[in-house]
């Protein structure tokens, strides 16, 4: 097995480079093996995974708890208050390999089955988009039976999101038996109950079962690819924190024409605070906000390889030109953000009043960075305002502040949603990953690597109770609706998700 | 009848002087008049008279057309699609004498039973405030048979706005005609019926009735008189307009962690475009908006001869400093506004999601003076939209606009709620009503002289169709509770505003 070398294994065409040491699985050699999983894909997704309802995740739990024994892992669920996390791990690892732990969830979002172009999000249906770009439906039996379009789709609750991955992961494991190709890691998988809830207690569960989950780097498996569909290897993601300021005028409404121009307007009062933190360009004003971000030439350079069709996202988003925060949307991405989600005084439409509104409220979300985080922007933005000659109260201000106070203000924050956390792009585990995805793909489009995505998902948390590096491997299709009606699963990025983890689990780290 | 000098009439304690030959009548001569038509009061109170329904408006006409036609006054109910507006003049008017047009209304606002502190709002009660200034019944009985405390008051729908000035001018027709004292002016008198209802026909009806409601000036006797108390008198009252500003953003609500940074954000660009038309003093800093108003020397020392508390009132809103429009309340007043009464973008509170919206409202009410009318002022402000760099789209955006143009806004606005309208202070009808009110309750305090009242009421409705000066007469207590629950009439005003007409009626103009 030379470097550019092809060697065939009984059964399955596989490829061994020896840079990294991973083993490519052809696209057929994938298609065979993720076929073998169809018929449990689709039993896993006729289970409703709302964990609103600890009974159905127990069920869940229950069936895929049975689905890594198939394999051979050893399994623990672990106590999560009737929402049990599962954890699954191969017996008998090699002291000389390093171990992943791939994190995954089980849970889904919930769903409003009449939004649906389908009877029941929970009962799976396979589509085929026709030439009017419509759906429509196909016998999945086919599927089964080993015809496979890579178009085609999968259409139910988490078909995507989060569990094509999880059972990507298990036509991997059958691969990986099947071939008898050696591992290059140790496997040990740990699938969330509660992902689509915040995952309030992942960090406390994982504190708990420090030792089973015990491993040198994580793998996240959550979230979409790129929209190119090019392998997406993610360093990290913003976290973050909310803020609700509100700016207090007169007591009560007053009428306008009595004292208009005389009590002052808190809407106004509160829109020249927002204006005084953001340019019309959309830099925050606010001195220090961007500050501790520091990005290097090879940050710049990696984002700039990013194929984002910035033209294709403004006209789709419909504007003409984005905030300049950034030279493009990935370096936009990697600074903190101020943005006022919502803003409200008194009323709007059929029910406005010719009034003076007594306050006005902007609720703001901070996006922050691992450089910034929530308690150092937040306290950024207090200063601010009361720099601007505001007073700030907690609560209503009483009749004293009233009398004292010409500017009076209250601001509150908190950090919920998760803190943002990110992995060097230098730093192994990435090396790692996109050396064995290269492999498994080509070096032509390269892997798509994201210094840090815009959302926050709650890596932090999940990398928190082990303080390991993490990578976050997203491998379903950008477009899959994910958290709304009609959510889908594209079967060529299942077939390529069993490559890209074929060639994680067989590439040493 | 000397400079000075006193003389008795029979039955009532009667003063003129030669100064403006008005007549004045003694409170205790006003409150005996005035006691002659508190059953006739109370009857008219339980009138209900929401010009929603066009019958109850009947039966208040017919009430009132055979109260004037008692007085003497003939009558004819104008045609207003169902809900008649009531004109009575005097039969055989002295063509020597100046023709008075007094104008009030019949009808009232709606009623909330349950908010209201007895047990139905069309069932007058009288009540007096007790030590621990809660109100307590007093039997109405009392009132009719002659005891009155001038604080006591009658709650009820209307009592004071406006069925109680309609009764005073009835009660000083009765002591005109008890006392034998000639009449300064002739009296014609028009009742609205859908003040309430922002007189959508007034002019109309008064246009159709030209020769009929002929006459050299009009009264209007509604609103409250200023807070002290005292004789009253309004020259003016600013116009409304209102308007809705709109911003859009990217076509539909965006992720805020994915579009935080990237889309711009129409809620803080609304708030930009919003600050830039005020400073934080609360002075509007669009070029023009206030050069047209141009205050004298005398204006400004009648301005400031008004007796506002503006401590008390400050304290009252709860706020420590005023707008800096004006040096005082009253000069505040005179200038236009543009006051913010309303806010939206996307939600606040229990409902907020993490997103940037997709656009920003801001609903504006402008208040007009007659310099700087509604069309002025709006131009004003789109073109300053305009110079921000917005385009200006008539509803939602389309796909090429929002390729074109990188700011775009929507701004739309009505002139609705009537134009500002204004008698010069100096004018006759003005000096008439001055000295007949200065002699009815002597020249200490002198009557509150308001240039122009930041309120818009229909004033300028009201004088287009006969285009003649006005003044505004308020004749009910400041505190009545106007529009609202527990609406009250204070029986000293009562009686004090039968003493105001009575010297208006008895004085040549």
């Amino acid at each position: 097995m030379n470097k550019l070398g092809f060697f065939s294994l009984a059964g399955a065409a596989l490829v061994m480079c020896s840079s990294a040491n991973a083993v490519k699985l052809s696209a057929s050699s994938a298609a065979q093996y993720a076929q073998g999983t169809y018929p449990e894909y689709f039993d896993l997704l006729k289970l409703p995974n709302d964990a609103i309802v600890p009974a159905d995740v127990r069920k869940n739990v229950e069936f895929l708890d049975a689905a890594f024994r198939k394999r051979g892992f050893v399994t623990k669920q672990l106590e999560n208050d009737g929402k049990p996390m599962l954890f699954a791990e191969q017996p008998n690892a090699d002291p000389k390999r390093k171990t992943v732990l791939f994190y995954m969830h089980l849970d889904g979002q919930p769903v409003v089955p009449e939004q649906w172009d389908q009877k029941d999000p929970w009962q799976p249906v396979l589509k085929r988009r026709t030439t009017d770009d419509k759906w429509e439906e196909v016998d999945s039996a086919k599927l089964f039976n080993g015809s496979v379009d890579p178009e085609w789709r999968v259409f139910g609750r988490s078909s995507a999101d989060d569990k094509a991955p999880i059972m990507m992961l298990l036509a991997t494991m059958d691969a990986i038996k099947a071939s008898g190709v050696a591992q290059g890691i140790n496997v040990k998988v740990i699938l969330d109950s509660e992902e689509e809830k915040g995952s309030p207690s992942i960090n406390k569960v994982m504190s708990a079962n420090k030792d089973l989950l015990r491993s040198d780097v994580i793998v996240i498996n959550d979230g979409p690819m790129h929209a190119t569909n090019q392998p997406t290897l993610i360093f990290g993601n913003r976290g973050a924190a909310q803020a609700r300021l509100t700016v207090y005028g007169a007591k009560v409404p007053l009428h306008s024409g009595h004292y208009g121009n005389y009590s002052p307007n808190p809407a106004q009062r509160l829109a020249t605070l927002l204006a005084s933190m953001k340019g019309d360009d959309g830099r925050v004003t606010i001195p220090g906000y961007y500050d501790r971000v520091k990005l290097t030439a090879a940050d710049r350079k990696i984002m700039a390889a990013v194929p984002d069709d910035e033209a294709a996202i403004q006209k789709r988003l419909g504007i003409a030109k984005p905030d300049k925060v950034g030279d493009n949307y990935q370096e936009a991405m990697q600074y903190p953000s101020l943005n006022v989600r919502g803003m409200a005084s008194a009323a709007v439409g059929d029910k406005v009043a010719t009034i003076v509104p007594d306050k006005a409220v902007a609720e703001l979300d901070l996006r922050t960075t691992p450089e910034s985080d929530a308690n150092y922007l937040t306290k950024l933005v207090e200063t601010h305002i009361q720099k601007q000659g505001y007073h700030l109260v907690t609560g209503e201000p009483t009749d004293d502040d009233r009398a004292r106070f010409d500017k009076l203000a209250s601001f509150t924050y908190q950090s919920k949603g998760g803190n943002a956390a990110a992995t060097p792009m230098d730093a192994p585990v990435g090396k790692w990953a996109y050396q064995s995805m290269t492999e498994a793909f080509g070096a032509t489009p390269a892997p798509v690597r994201i210094r840090m995505m815009g959302g926050t998902v709650p890596t932090a948390e999940i990398v928190e109770a082990l303080k390991v590096p993490f990578v976050i491997v997203p491998l379903v299709n950008a477009d899959n609706n994910q958290h709304a009606a009609n959510e889908n699963m594209r079967m060529g990025n299942y077939i390529n998700g069993v490559r890209t983890l074929y060639s994680l689990v067989t590439s040493p780290l």
